[in-house]
């Protein structure tokens, strides 16, 4: 096992790949002007990509622009203390050509919010790192 | 009730804040170089600052820069499709005086990680928004 300079698990890509896959919420980082911001989204892993629904909003806004954003998806146990985290980074774009996004759409679930959530924005991953917690005693 | 351009119910500052102090799971957005990153911290909320440890790491290390960071907290229900999100834009800063340190780390949780994580990031709020999704039927 292979720790880092704080003394966490370093989890291997294919843990992360695995991981990634296995959640549904991810929090997605933008910077909108010079001001950084963090939003929940529910996504899916498709053909090696995070995909995710969105609105006219500013993620979509931000994401078109073909951004390098990160995105990072954790799963807690505050009870036992333990948990991991995985983190990619890569550029996030508007899947615009129509039959791609409605084959992501089809895949996506149902929004929960309402109003048009018919976008689908694209994240590729280019660094994918992870680590896990072991519960201190 | 005010909803935002996506049809999520905005929430009001004092919303915000209470939630802010009744959750303890939060997210950093800070940026390494210029490549963004997102980390899950413990944290509380004392004397309007947002507190958490860190060790001798990236976080704590672009943390002393006195630069802007986002922080996001949520709690979601997938059963229940709803959930809300707050986020708190703000300027972090690594405590340094080791009496306010040490006052801070002794109303903070025992850290979960192994290494030494006596160090103390506050962040001070300068933008704080809130929004609530209802579940969509």
């Amino acid at each position: 096992m292979f720790t880092d300079t704080e003394g966490l698990e370093i989890l291997v890509e294919e843990d992360c790949l695995a991981l990634l896959a296995s959640a549904s919420l991810g929090r997605i980082a933008v910077t909108i002007g010079a001001v950084p911001a963090i939003f929940p989204v529910n996504y899916r892993v498709l053909d090696g990509q995070i995909v995710f629904r969105t609105g006219e909003g500013t993620k979509l806004h931000h994401a078109t622009k073909g951004v390098v954003v990160a995105f990072e998806v954790d799963r807690v146990d505050e009870d036992h203390r333990e948990g991991w985290s995985v983190l990619v980074v890569g550029v996030a774009r508007a899947v615009t050509d129509a039959e791609q996004a409605d084959a992501v759409l089809e895949r996506l679930p149902h929004p929960w919010a309402p109003g048009n959530r018919q976008h689908v924005v694209a994240i590729v991953p280019e660094f994918i790192s992870g680590r896990r917690i072991h519960g201190a005693p």
